[in-house]
C-alpha cells in the first residue's frame, strides 16, 4: 500500500481523499489500520475553524489493530486505541509529566498529526492501551470520550454524599454521567431532550428537562459540583448559578466562541473554583468497559463507511445527534 | 453610654457621626470595645460603590475587648478578634455548614452590619476568637486579613516542591506571601515597589520587579501556583499567563470592574484551576501571631484616631501605602 482513503480538512472544508500518502511509522510510532471511529464535537468545531483550523486527516476516536511497530514489535496484530497527545519530550512541561499540555505537542487529527478518519494512521506506541478481546470494536471506540469524562474523577474527589449535577445531554455530558454515576454521588442531569436523558435510566441519575422554572428550582439549592457539558457558551452561566459557594464548575465545554465579560468578584466572594477539563485517563475508562460496568453503545446514533466521512460529520453535527461511527 | 463615635458612609459619603446609637446585643450576640481596626482595599472599594454601595457603620478588620457577652458572660473581659461573616442559621447553605456564604449574611461593615471604624460594635460570640495576651494590638489587628491569606493554604495543597507566584505586592499580597512562605514551597512574589517587596527579606521569597520582560521570562517557566493578589482586572490575565497546563490560579482580588470578554477554552485546553478566596480560618493565623512566625507589623504605614477616619481611609488609598490603622 502506498496510497489510502483519507477525510482531509484544509481551510474548514472537508474532501476524502482516496490518493492519500499511506503514513510509514517513525522511531516509536505503530502504524495502526484504522477498525472504527467516532465523530466528536472537537471535529466539527474543527472545521468551524476551532483552533485557528487544522489542515490534515480529522479523526482522533478510534479503535484499531497495530499494523507494524518497529519499535516494539510485541504490540502487532493486537488491537488498541490510543491517547492522542504527543509531547516534544525535551521541554520543561514534558519533562514535568505534563507532556499532554506540551507547548509543542501534536495531538492526533487536532494539532500538527493526521488522524484516524483513515485506513491507516500513526501513534507513537507509548500511546497505545491494548483493548480486552471481548471488548467490541463498538464499545472500544468510545475510550477516548470516556477517558475525558474520567477526568473529571481526576480533578475532584467526587463521592457518595456529593451532589453533582451534568448540564447538557449531548455526547460528552452522557459519558460524564455514566462516570459520575459509578461513584455513588447523587447525580442530577439537566439536558433538553427527553429520548437522550432516557438514556440515563438505571444509572441512578435523576434526570431533569431544561426550563426556566426547573433551573430556578436547582439554583435555590445548588450543587456541590456542576459539570458544564453543553458546549455553549451560555452553559458558563447556568452553571455558575447551579454551584453552591465553595463548589466546583468543571468545564468540559470547549467551543470558539469567547465569552462575554463577566463579574469575576462573584468567585472570589462566593470562593467558586472552576476546573478547565480535557483529556483524561484510559485504564479506568477501558476497565468500565471491559467489566461492563459503562455499556456506551446505546449512544450510537448511526454508522457510515469512510466514503461517507463528510455525510456521517454533517449527521453528528445535527440536532439531537448523539455518536456517529465511520468504519473505513 | 447611649451614643458614640462611628465612621459612617451612605451613598459612598463618610461622616464621622459622634452621636451614633450605641449598639446593645441581642441573642448570641457579645458587645465589644474597639481597641484597633484596620483599613482594608474592601473598605474603599465600598466607599466606590462596590456591592452596591453599603449603607452603615464601616470596618471589619479589628481587635476588642468584649464588654457584655449576655449569653456567654465568659468572655467578658476578653480581648478578642472576629469572623466577620453572620449566617442566618436556618437556610440550606448554612445547615451545610456554609454560613459564611448564607445569602442571607450579614458581614462586619461589609453588608448589613455596623462595623469596627466606631467605639463600639457586635458580634455573636461563636464569631470571637481570644487573642494571646503577648500578641500586641497591632498584630492582632491583622487577624482577619491573614486568616483570608490563610484561606489558600484550605483551598489548596501548598507545600515544598511547588512552584507558586503571589503577583501583587500590596497588603494583601504580602500577607499571602508571608503565609506561603510558610510552607516550604518555592515562592516568587512579583510587585511594583522595591520598597513593599524588601518587606519580605529572610522569608525565602525571591521577589521580582514587573516588567514586561520579567513577566516574559516567567511565563517561559510557567508555575504550578498563581495567586492574584493585584486588586485589578488586569491581574487574572497576567496570572494566566504565569500558570502551568492543570495549575491553578487562585482570585484573592475583589474589584468593582467586569471582566472583559475572554476565551473559555483557554482554561478547558489547559486544564487551569481557577479557586475563588475569601475570608479564612482564624486559628492558624493567630497561632502564627502567636509563635512570631509571622510579624505583619512592618506592614504599618499609618495610625490616625478614630475622629480621622475620612483621612485615614484616604491615606489607605493613596499610591505605596500598606496597611493604616485606627485607634478609637
Amino acid at each position: 500500500m502506498t496510497t489510502m482513503r483519507a477525510a482531509f480538512v484544509q481551510n474548514g472544508a472537508l474532501t476524502l481523499r482516496t490518493d492519500y500518502p499511506a503514513p510509514t511509522p517513525h522511531g516509536d510510532e505503530a502504524l495502526l489500520r484504522v477498525r472504527l471511529a467516532g465523530v466528536c464535537a472537537t471535529d466539527i468545531e474543527l472545521l468551524r475553524g476551532y483552533k485557528g483550523g487544522f489542515c490534515g486527516v480529522l479523526g482522533h476516536e478510534f479503535v484499531g489493530e497495530v499494523v507494524a511497530a518497529p519499535a516494539d514489535p510485541t504490540w502487532e496484530g493486537r488491537r488498541v486505541v490510543g491517547e492522542i497527545n504527543v509531547g516534544c519530550g525535551q521541554c520543561s512541561l514534558c519533562q514535568r509529566g505534563l507532556g499532554k499540555h506540551c507547548r509543542q505537542r501534536t495531538s492526533l487529527g487536532i494539532i500538527g498529526r493526521d488522524g484516524a478518519f483513515a485506513d491507516y494512521t500513526l501513534l507513537p506506541v507509548e500511546n497505545l492501551h491494548a483493548v480486552p478481546d471481548h471488548v467490541p470494536d463498538e464499545a472500544a471506540v468510545f475510550a477516548e470520550p470516556l477517558a475525558a469524562a474520567y477526568e473529571l474523577l481526576e480533578q475532584a474527589t467526587i463521592g457518595p454524599g456529593q451532589r453533582v449535577t451534568v448540564l447538557g445531554d449531548g455526547r460528552l455530558g452522557l459519558l460524564c454521567a455514566f462516570v459520575l454515576a459509578q461513584t455513588g454521588c447523587d447525580l442530577t442531569v439537566i439536558g433538553r431532550n427527553p429520548e437522550k436523558l432516557a438514556l440515563l435510566a438505571g444509572t441512578g441519575a435523576r434526570t431533569v428537562l431544561s426550563s426556566p422554572d426547573t433551573l430556578d428550582q436547582l439554583a435555590s439549592d445548588p450543587a456541590d459540583i456542576v459539570v458544564d457539558a453543553t458546549g455553549a457558551r451560555e452553559g458558563f452561566f447556568t452553571a455558575l448559578r447551579l454551584v453552591r459557594p465553595l463548589g466546583a464548575l468543571m468545564l468540559k465545554s470547549t467551543f470558539a466562541d469567547r465569552l462575554e465579560a463577566f463579574d469575576l468578584s462573584h468567585l472570589v466572594v462566593d470562593e467558586i473554583t472552576i476546573i478547565g477539563s480535557r483529556c483524561g485517563p484510559f485504564a479506568p475508562a477501558l476497565a468500565a468497559l471491559a467489566s461492563g460496568a459503562i455499556d456506551p453503545r446505546p449512544l450510537i446514533h448511526a454508522e457510515y463507511s469512510l466514503d461517507e466521512a463528510a455525510q456521517a460529520i454533517a449527521h453528528a453535527g445535527a440536532k439531537g445527534v448523539l455518536k456517529v461511527l465511520i468504519r473505513p
